[in-house]
């Protein structure tokens, strides 16, 4: 009968369809193996650091075969068992209404139910990152929203499909100056006419308006997001629909220092600890600058790099995801200056620098 | 001729042709000086904490009537009084320009000025505090952006000032589901036709995101505001603006522990180091929640408070914008309680009771 549901299901709505499907076969199952007699118990990937690899075919880090059993037929294991089925319930209800729900939220839900006895937070979250290995998708697509700050600005039409209030609403995102925020409904939504031809991904809350008060979304036809850091989940789950759906190509603009790189090189291949999740990288994202090698080029004013930041940098230095010739020549010559620049630094020129000649010689050189 | 120009400023343009007027006359003042054969020189409010005093009628911290002397006379304060120069300068050609930058380019844009010898970003930061205080006005006012990541949600319709693309574009705040950045752009908007009877300003991204799901803005005709913690100043810029200009009331909704308390704080009465500044306070701005007596009002799941929490707590009990008799009740309650509650704490009961029931009975209560 499930099987049966999922002939049904709209071309657009089969992420949705899919998970919903999904958790009601994870219920189904615990049902069938209760009415056949048996203890239940379900099967999860295992995420101990020795099952983390690093697929060179997906380029991102993955779990690999090992696996853990929960099983009510275990005193110790029939807790963390009853708190999975429980979230994966709460889940899909939230789903099944078109809402969503913080972690924080289902942690104080959760005192409803003393027998599902979390004592911290850190519990709960915990039984999420569960479900997310169990289904192989992000927890925002099972309805969780983690905190976002991060903004668009670009000339793409939008459909949105959550809150219900908003479904089917359409929206452009080139209207607001300041931005919008990037939150379950942008980074859910179904893209309509797109008048852009790439993206560009930039660190900083400052430089991202640089960029609109220099009208670059116009000069490089481009979608401009603000990660405003390491950049949260919706956006790279944006970023990389952006690139797949739409085959726009990537750029991503931080500062010069290994925290920039990493910024960087989480988009383009993924955390570690998120190894348990495919559907969060894009791995044709190019890191554009600043560059190690720009700072010379382009005579930047500087900072010493601090303990951290070399002890950050020698950490990148070991990293799989950086061992390709370019990364490598880049992380070599951070050493060598020992010092670091921020994307403000290029404002040293005149404040439209940035956009009226780095980003051209850039996008010239990579291409 | 510079009061004649004052004439033919339009009533909205206002602020921004009396700041650049301000910012005219500051040059004129030294041109004036040189020409007359002295020495120029500038008084400026000090900005000594003992010059910190709090207005019982503005209800804010204020500086006193203490100056502080920048001369050219004075080898010592030569360098002080060319760079608050070279500043006020950079920001009239911005502001003349519609062009916003952040503390950071000002920074890098004077490393093209060798005499202005900023060593370290902190001392260019310092400046511009001292024109602040010069002007009596927040420095976004004259085109210093800060880091903004706080977020909009309402049936207002604005029509933008800046940028120079976007000038006279109205645009209406209810669009966008997952809120729009609040931005300089916002922030300074002109409001047009607003539906909406009050503002509601929450601590957290996550309830934000509750209020619309739950259709608050509808429920309460609210404008709803996410300050993402401790308010930024264009968030406060903006309750403030909904507050005089509009005539409605704001709410604020925060955590149940010192530090909630005090982000109601800093929006209602402001912080002491902006004592400088009038024009980001709204003293009418009222805390409705969490209140420490609502923990066991509403039953809520606690947590137990931290030494930093009552470091903090013994602080706002000796501050005097703390020292009316509800805020002392507040203030007594959390330290006899020894504990603290947070908004999601509220979802123990449903997702919605937060708008179905808490909100009611606050509003009604304080009415």
């Amino acid at each position: 009968m499930l099987k049966k549901l999922n002939l049904f299901i709209m071309e657009e709505e089969s992420n949705k369809e899919d998970i919903f499907r999904k958790l009601q076969e994870l219920g189904g199952n615990i049902v069938a193996q209760i009415e056949s007699g048996v203890f239940p118990k379900i099967s999860i990937p295992s995420r101990n650091v020795n099952n983390i690899v690093y697929d060179e075919k997906l380029r991102q880090y993955i779990l690999g075969p090992q696996k853990v059993i929960r099983s009510a037929g275990n005193i110790r294991l029939i807790k963390p068992l009853t708190q999975l089925i429980w979230t994966a319930w709460f889940s899909l209800r939230l789903l099944r209404d078109g809402k969503s729900f913080t972690l924080r939220e289902l942690y104080y839900q959760s005192k409803n139910f003393p027998i599902l006895d979390f004592e911290e937070q850190k519990e709960s979250d915990e039984i999420v990152t569960d479900l997310e290995a169990l289904l192989g998708v992000p927890r925002e697509e099972f309805g969780l929203t983690p905190k976002e700050n991060s903004k668009i600005f670009g000339d793409i039409d939008i459909e949105y499909k959550v809150p219900v209030k908003f479904k089917g609403k359409i929206e452009n995102l080139m209207t607001s100056p300041d931005g919008k925020a990037i939150g379950m409904s942008i980074a859910t939504a179904k893209f309509l006419k797109c008048r852009a031809k790439m993206v560009i991904a930039i660190e900083k809350d400052g430089i991202f308006r640089r960029f609109i008060e220099e009208e670059a979304y116009e000069k490089f036809k481009a979608i401009l997001i603000d990660t405003a850091g390491q950049a949260p989940r919706f956006a790279r789950l944006l970023i990389r629909r952006l690139n797949q759906e739409l085959k726009l190509p990537v750029y991503i603009l931080t500062d010069a220092d290994p925290w920039g790189v990493h910024i960087a090189g989480v988009i383009i291949s993924g955390s570690a600890n998120a190894a348990h999740i495919k559907g969060l990288v894009t791995p044709e994202a190019k890191w554009i600058g600043l560059w190690a090698t720009d700072i010379k080029k382009y005579k930047l004013p500087t900072l010493p790099m601090k303990e951290r930041d070399l002890k950050r940098l020698e950490e990148l230095m070991q990293d799989r995801r950086y061992h390709s010739d370019f990364w490598k020549k880049q992380l070599r010559e951070f050493k060598e200056l020992g010092r670091k620049a921020e994307l403000e630094s290029l404002s040293k020129h005149s404040l439209s620098f940035i956009v009226d000649e780095y980003i051209p010689d850039k996008l010239e050189e990579i291409s």
